[in-house]
């Protein structure tokens, strides 16, 4: 199999990114494809010890800035890290497409001007796998679109139990919508239409859950609009960033408390890899043709490796098949 | 001052909510009147020691569930604690009610069939004191409309600022409107409408705030649609608990996480107060034509005695006077 790998990703480019792809080709034995600056990836590589032909670069002069407007993007040449790579995919010159690079670029970029969509998706989205208490839900949307219409959400419900049944090796994927109450009066007007529409349809749909419920994990793959999405998922790092502060901040108050924090500094460091969602290294974007794994700009290598490993799942489960088969049957 | 206390507010109704009355009366000398069934809210006042005078009662026989429907609630009798109270607020014999009761209900029964709105206010809209490191935000709206329209969210802000310089003691609100992230170019049609509206407007709006921002407490107003709102303030409290949760089992891990836990008891406990939303006792109801503060059904003695301060607060410093001004100057 042959990955391509987003050297210019994240923030730390390209030592995080090349330290993860080295560490997948060591681990995986695929084949991983550097696109970015040839320059910069050689030198970089020189850190490293590994046997040719495990990685190959592919040479991309442009460097997309992680704040850079989708509309900008789209107007750049196409030589960028992500339109070099989404070109390579949409040739089959390689299988998949890693990156911990600007998602808003990579949605426009796979969905308009290289990838394109799956015939019959109406819109491609961005999930997100929520970890808790090791059960990982795949969230989505979480941001490609912000004015959802009720009709595109079964979409989200039948990409999303695909990837779930597919790569997160959850046989029977419960399906359950973010509202603001379990009820079926409560949540706005999409809510209350696309529910309806899950509910009508013939897939495993829960119901409706609020956030409690999610940290009870009683569904596996959770559909919301992508603004909701996007601040849900914002909110729980926010808040657990905070919870993890104020800890910190109080564990420096008396002397029995500083004690107290320097004997479980193991207890938070397991507890720092649970609400760690870079830890999951990526998650998909869905409905384009293609594999397309994105993943936080902070990742370490080691979540970048966990993102390669999810695409390699995906190409060898032939998700993107799936995922048309799929699409074309809800249509019917 | 006379303060009208829902005695059947609490899950542990009436023995919290009287407790906290109690509690309020002895602490700030004003009269009290639990509104409830006359017969109960005698039987659990022989558990106090409270001089006559500060204490009335005000007889309600119906109780409204928790989970009963706004619909429902509407079309029945109006002897329920909520709509005496109300009623009693509205015909002056009483100048705020406090509550810890079904929120959807009191909303409707509020807007609908006493208090009714401020001329001018087109929705009223329901708040919440969120807690970050000793600094309190108000977020309006937290629940009250689910598909707001742009045109609204001027007057949240409007009646969010006066809240928080009357009875926060915030001498020059900054606004901000809740968005995916803090570029103008973000959000959904409602943001970018509402916060363009915020801007040409002459309140003092600071923009787009997305929740890491929050945590760093750079608003002391912040806008959101009823939908996103409830979700966001469910999500901040779901977090925190799953953290705490996580925590108490890591501890129980091994001997030293145990020990160390022990020892940072009460560096726990000061967390816990942080987080806490109850700490806070409640939030307005703003919009209508008296003061109604509402709070969780989960509050102790303590926080309904806070509850109970910011209604006293926000009479002393004519409140419902200065909405009514304020939303009669933005029509201009």
């Amino acid at each position: 199999m042959r990955i391509a790998l987003d050297a210019m990703g994240t923030d730390s480019r390209p030592q995080s990114d090349i330290a993860g792809g080295v560490l997948a080709a060591k681990e995986f034995g695929d084949t991983i494809v550097l696109v970015g600056d040839r320059k910069r990836i050689e030198a970089e590589l020189k850190n490293h010890d590994i046997s040719a032909g495990l990685i190959e670069i592919l040479h991309a002069p442009v460097d997309i800035a992680m704040d850079a407007k989708p509309t900008d993007v789209l107007k750049a040449e196409a030589t960028s890290s992500i339109h070099v790579a989404l070109d390579a995919v949409k040739e089959g010159d390689v299988d998949a497409f890693v990156t911990m690079g600007n998602t808003g670029a990579i949605h426009a970029i796979a969905t308009l001007k290289t990838l394109r969509r799956i015939p019959g998706v109406k819109r491609p989205v961005l999930s997100a796998l929520f970890p808790i208490n090791n059960h990982r839900m795949i969230f989505l949307d979480v941001g490609a679109n912000t004015d959802v219409k009720p009709e595109w959400v079964p979409q989200f419900a039948v990409m999303g139990s695909i990837y779930a049944q597919k790569v997160l090796r959850c046989p029977t994927p419960r399906i359950a919508m973010l509202s603001n109450g379990a009820e079926d009066t409560k949540g706005n007007l999409l809510i209350r239409e696309a529910s309806d529409l899950l509910r009508r349809s013939k897939m495993n749909f829960v119901g409706n859950v609020e956030p409690v419920q999610l940290m009870n994990s009683v569904a596996d793959v959770v559909v919301m609009d992508g603004f909701v999405g996007n601040i849900v998922l914002k909110m729980f790092e926010a808040t657990a960033h905070y919870v993890a502060t104020l800890i910190r901040q109080e564990f420096r108050n008396d002397a029995f408390s500083m004690l107290g924090g320097a004997l479980a500094r193991p207890a938070f460091r397991r507890i720092r890899r649970q609400v760690d969602t870079s830890e999951i290294g990526g998650a998909p974007l869905l409905g384009v043709n293609g594999v397309v794994i994105i993943g936080h700009g902070q990742n370490s290598a080691i979540g970048i490796k966990n993102a390669i490993q999810q695409a390699r799942a995906a190409v060898q489960e032939n998700v993107i098949g799936a995922i048309r088969n799929g699409i074309a049957q809800e249509a019917k």
